[in-house]
Protein backbone atom coordinates (compact mmCIF):
# COMPACT_ATOMS: atom_id res chain seq x y z
CA UNK A 1 0.00 0.00 0.00
CA UNK A 2 2.37 2.85 1.01
CA UNK A 3 4.58 4.03 -1.93
CA UNK A 4 7.26 6.80 -1.25
CA UNK A 5 8.94 8.17 1.99
CA UNK A 6 7.31 12.18 0.33
CA UNK A 7 9.15 13.75 3.64
CA UNK A 8 10.48 13.28 7.09
CA UNK A 9 9.48 16.09 9.41
CA UNK A 10 11.52 17.77 11.85
CA UNK A 11 9.82 20.42 14.41
CA UNK A 12 12.30 22.83 15.63
CA UNK A 13 11.93 26.01 17.69
CA UNK A 14 14.00 28.16 15.90
CA UNK A 15 13.51 27.95 11.96
CA UNK A 16 15.76 30.41 10.81
CA UNK A 17 18.90 29.06 13.05
CA UNK A 18 17.62 25.15 11.87
CA UNK A 19 17.55 26.46 8.06
CA UNK A 20 21.30 27.44 9.02
CA UNK A 21 22.00 24.43 9.90
CA UNK A 22 20.60 22.46 6.49
CA UNK A 23 21.87 25.11 4.14
CA UNK A 24 24.95 25.79 6.09
CA UNK A 25 26.73 23.46 7.81
CA UNK A 26 25.41 20.29 5.15
CA UNK A 27 24.94 21.94 2.45
CA UNK A 28 21.33 21.49 2.04
CA UNK A 29 19.62 22.95 -0.78
CA UNK A 30 16.49 25.00 1.42
CA UNK A 31 13.73 26.94 -0.15
CA UNK A 32 12.34 30.42 1.47
CA UNK A 33 10.20 29.80 5.00
CA UNK A 34 6.42 29.59 3.85
CA UNK A 35 3.84 30.20 6.77
CA UNK A 36 1.10 27.82 6.77
CA UNK A 37 -1.20 29.29 8.85
CA UNK A 38 -3.88 27.08 8.64
CA UNK A 39 -1.73 24.28 9.49
CA UNK A 40 -0.40 26.05 12.24
CA UNK A 41 3.51 25.82 11.59
CA UNK A 42 6.16 27.94 9.06
CA UNK A 43 7.68 25.38 7.00
CA UNK A 44 11.32 25.14 5.07
CA UNK A 45 11.61 22.44 2.98
CA UNK A 46 15.13 20.76 2.32
CA UNK A 47 15.37 19.64 -0.90
CA UNK A 48 17.08 16.58 -1.50
CA UNK A 49 17.34 14.37 -4.44
CA UNK A 50 15.02 11.54 -3.31
CA UNK A 51 13.07 13.01 -0.62
CA UNK A 52 12.58 16.09 1.60
CA UNK A 53 13.07 17.45 4.95
CA UNK A 54 10.43 19.37 6.45
CA UNK A 55 11.54 22.00 9.23
CA UNK A 56 8.39 22.96 11.11
CA UNK A 57 8.12 26.00 13.78
CA UNK A 58 5.25 26.51 15.61
CA UNK A 59 3.08 29.50 14.36
CA UNK A 60 -0.14 30.38 16.40
CA UNK A 61 -1.31 29.65 20.07
CA UNK A 62 -3.00 26.71 18.79
CA UNK A 63 0.25 25.48 17.00
CA UNK A 64 -0.03 21.12 16.35
CA UNK A 65 3.66 21.15 17.09
CA UNK A 66 3.85 23.04 19.89
CA UNK A 67 3.45 20.15 22.53
CA UNK A 68 6.11 17.90 21.19
CA UNK A 69 8.53 21.32 21.40
CA UNK A 70 7.53 21.33 24.90
CA UNK A 71 8.48 17.90 25.38
CA UNK A 72 11.28 18.39 23.35
CA UNK A 73 12.57 22.04 23.19
CA UNK A 74 15.62 21.19 21.31
CA UNK A 75 13.59 19.83 18.38
CA UNK A 76 13.30 16.39 17.22
CA UNK A 77 11.75 14.11 14.44
CA UNK A 78 8.03 14.98 14.36
CA UNK A 79 6.71 12.61 11.82
CA UNK A 80 7.41 10.53 8.22
CA UNK A 81 4.92 10.73 5.62
CA UNK A 82 4.40 7.75 3.53
CA UNK A 83 2.45 8.53 -0.39
CA UNK A 84 -0.86 6.20 -1.14
CA UNK A 85 -2.14 5.83 -4.19
CA UNK A 86 -5.66 5.96 -3.01
CA UNK A 87 -6.20 7.67 0.65
CA UNK A 88 -9.49 6.65 1.23
CA UNK A 89 -8.88 3.18 0.25
CA UNK A 90 -5.60 2.80 2.11
CA UNK A 91 -7.68 4.45 5.42
CA UNK A 92 -10.51 1.50 4.85
CA UNK A 93 -8.04 -0.75 4.83
CA UNK A 94 -6.23 0.33 7.79
CA UNK A 95 -9.12 1.00 9.88
CA UNK A 96 -10.16 -3.04 9.14
CA UNK A 97 -6.92 -3.92 10.68
CA UNK A 98 -7.03 -2.16 13.53
CA UNK A 99 -5.08 1.00 13.07
CA UNK A 100 -6.39 4.27 14.38
CA UNK A 101 -6.68 7.35 12.02
CA UNK A 102 -6.21 10.31 14.32
CA UNK A 103 -8.98 13.49 14.34
CA UNK A 104 -12.54 12.07 12.84
CA UNK A 105 -11.34 10.42 10.25
CA UNK A 106 -11.52 11.75 7.10
CA UNK A 107 -9.02 13.51 5.41
CA UNK A 108 -8.15 17.11 5.31
CA UNK A 109 -6.00 18.92 2.67
CA UNK A 110 -2.12 18.88 3.38
CA UNK A 111 0.63 21.55 3.39
CA UNK A 112 1.05 20.05 -0.18
CA UNK A 113 -2.73 20.89 -0.95
CA UNK A 114 -2.83 16.94 -1.32
CA UNK A 115 -5.28 15.48 1.26
CA UNK A 116 -4.09 13.15 4.29
CA UNK A 117 -4.05 11.29 7.33
CA UNK A 118 -2.20 10.83 10.39
CA UNK A 119 -1.78 7.23 12.39
CA UNK A 120 -1.54 7.17 15.67
CA UNK A 121 1.91 6.47 16.67
CA UNK A 122 0.55 3.67 19.26
CA UNK A 123 -0.51 1.60 16.25
CA UNK A 124 2.94 2.28 13.78
CA UNK A 125 6.24 1.69 16.26
CA UNK A 126 6.25 5.04 18.50
CA UNK A 127 5.86 7.12 15.03
CA UNK A 128 3.44 9.16 14.14
CA UNK A 129 2.46 8.61 10.53
CA UNK A 130 1.31 10.75 7.47
CA UNK A 131 -0.11 9.71 4.93
CA UNK A 132 -0.70 11.65 1.85
CA UNK A 133 -2.48 11.26 -1.37
CA UNK A 134 0.13 10.58 -4.40
CA UNK B 1 27.22 18.37 0.47
CA UNK B 2 24.45 15.81 2.07
CA UNK B 3 23.04 14.05 -1.10
CA UNK B 4 20.12 11.53 -1.32
CA UNK B 5 18.16 10.10 2.23
CA UNK B 6 19.57 6.77 2.62
CA UNK B 7 17.21 5.79 5.05
CA UNK B 8 15.25 6.13 8.46
CA UNK B 9 16.04 4.29 11.20
CA UNK B 10 13.30 3.20 13.60
CA UNK B 11 14.11 1.63 17.21
CA UNK B 12 11.84 -1.20 18.27
CA UNK B 13 10.97 -3.48 21.10
CA UNK B 14 9.74 -6.44 19.04
CA UNK B 15 11.47 -6.64 15.43
CA UNK B 16 8.88 -9.13 14.21
CA UNK B 17 5.69 -7.14 15.43
CA UNK B 18 7.26 -4.17 14.11
CA UNK B 19 7.99 -5.90 10.51
CA UNK B 20 4.00 -6.75 10.34
CA UNK B 21 3.31 -3.50 11.09
CA UNK B 22 5.30 -2.44 7.58
CA UNK B 23 4.54 -5.81 5.93
CA UNK B 24 0.80 -6.50 6.75
CA UNK B 25 -1.00 -2.91 7.73
CA UNK B 26 0.85 -1.11 5.61
CA UNK B 27 1.40 -3.27 2.99
CA UNK B 28 4.88 -2.56 2.00
CA UNK B 29 8.23 -4.69 1.07
CA UNK B 30 10.29 -5.92 3.62
CA UNK B 31 13.37 -8.18 4.07
CA UNK B 32 14.30 -11.05 6.11
CA UNK B 33 15.94 -9.81 9.63
CA UNK B 34 19.75 -10.05 9.48
CA UNK B 35 21.70 -9.90 12.70
CA UNK B 36 24.59 -7.96 12.66
CA UNK B 37 26.48 -8.75 15.98
CA UNK B 38 29.18 -5.85 15.40
CA UNK B 39 26.73 -3.24 15.23
CA UNK B 40 24.46 -5.01 17.87
CA UNK B 41 21.40 -4.59 16.33
CA UNK B 42 18.95 -7.20 14.70
CA UNK B 43 17.86 -5.32 11.27
CA UNK B 44 14.80 -5.45 8.86
CA UNK B 45 14.57 -3.57 5.74
CA UNK B 46 11.64 -1.80 4.77
CA UNK B 47 11.90 -0.80 0.40
CA UNK B 48 10.02 1.89 -0.40
CA UNK B 49 10.78 3.37 -4.22
CA UNK B 50 12.82 6.30 -3.43
CA UNK B 51 14.55 4.76 0.31
CA UNK B 52 14.02 2.83 3.08
CA UNK B 53 13.47 2.74 6.27
CA UNK B 54 15.64 0.42 8.71
CA UNK B 55 13.72 -1.28 11.66
CA UNK B 56 16.36 -1.70 14.44
CA UNK B 57 16.16 -4.65 17.59
CA UNK B 58 18.86 -4.47 19.98
CA UNK B 59 20.72 -7.30 19.65
CA UNK B 60 23.50 -8.13 22.59
CA UNK B 61 24.44 -6.76 26.48
CA UNK B 62 25.72 -3.96 24.59
CA UNK B 63 23.57 -2.77 22.04
CA UNK B 64 23.56 0.92 20.84
CA UNK B 65 19.80 1.06 21.17
CA UNK B 66 18.81 -0.29 24.02
CA UNK B 67 19.37 3.18 25.87
CA UNK B 68 16.94 4.74 23.28
CA UNK B 69 14.54 2.20 23.91
CA UNK B 70 14.95 2.62 27.74
CA UNK B 71 13.66 6.28 27.55
CA UNK B 72 10.81 4.99 25.03
CA UNK B 73 9.93 2.01 25.42
CA UNK B 74 7.09 1.51 22.39
CA UNK B 75 10.06 2.59 20.01
CA UNK B 76 10.47 5.33 18.00
CA UNK B 77 12.41 7.06 15.22
CA UNK B 78 15.87 6.54 16.03
CA UNK B 79 18.07 8.41 12.91
CA UNK B 80 18.33 9.52 9.74
CA UNK B 81 20.97 9.08 7.43
CA UNK B 82 22.57 11.12 4.76
CA UNK B 83 24.80 10.14 1.88
CA UNK B 84 27.62 12.17 1.39
CA UNK B 85 30.59 11.38 -1.71
CA UNK B 86 33.68 11.83 0.69
CA UNK B 87 33.24 11.05 4.05
CA UNK B 88 36.64 12.68 5.29
CA UNK B 89 36.00 15.61 3.38
CA UNK B 90 32.47 15.87 5.01
CA UNK B 91 33.70 14.96 8.31
CA UNK B 92 36.42 17.85 8.13
CA UNK B 93 34.30 20.49 6.68
CA UNK B 94 31.43 19.97 9.50
CA UNK B 95 34.11 19.68 12.09
CA UNK B 96 35.67 23.28 11.15
CA UNK B 97 32.01 24.86 11.36
CA UNK B 98 31.54 23.44 14.90
CA UNK B 99 29.34 19.80 14.86
CA UNK B 100 30.43 17.32 16.79
CA UNK B 101 31.34 13.51 15.55
CA UNK B 102 30.25 11.18 17.95
CA UNK B 103 32.77 8.44 19.35
CA UNK B 104 36.37 9.35 18.17
CA UNK B 105 35.86 10.64 14.73
CA UNK B 106 36.76 8.07 12.24
CA UNK B 107 34.36 6.48 10.05
CA UNK B 108 33.36 3.04 10.96
CA UNK B 109 32.04 0.31 8.46
CA UNK B 110 28.16 0.78 9.01
CA UNK B 111 25.53 -1.61 8.03
CA UNK B 112 25.77 -1.30 4.67
CA UNK B 113 29.75 -2.25 4.67
CA UNK B 114 30.40 1.35 4.08
CA UNK B 115 32.40 3.84 6.24
CA UNK B 116 29.74 5.56 8.54
CA UNK B 117 29.54 8.82 10.72
CA UNK B 118 27.44 10.04 13.42
CA UNK B 119 27.00 13.70 14.00
CA UNK B 120 25.87 15.08 17.93
CA UNK B 121 22.01 15.61 17.96
CA UNK B 122 22.26 18.71 19.88
CA UNK B 123 24.08 20.37 16.86
CA UNK B 124 21.62 18.70 14.70
CA UNK B 125 18.38 20.33 15.53
CA UNK B 126 17.47 17.22 18.50
CA UNK B 127 17.99 14.62 15.52
CA UNK B 128 20.75 11.73 15.63
CA UNK B 129 22.26 12.36 12.30
CA UNK B 130 24.52 9.55 10.31
CA UNK B 131 26.75 10.05 7.15
CA UNK B 132 27.00 7.40 5.20
CA UNK B 133 29.71 7.35 2.46
CA UNK B 134 27.91 7.15 -1.13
Amino acid sequence: MIGRLNHVAIAVPDLEAATAVYRDTLGARVTPATEQPEHGVTVVFIELPNTKIELLEPLGEKSPIQAFLDRSPAGGIHHVCYEVDDILAARDQLKAQGARVLGDGEPKIGAHGKPVLFLHPKDMLGTLVELEQA
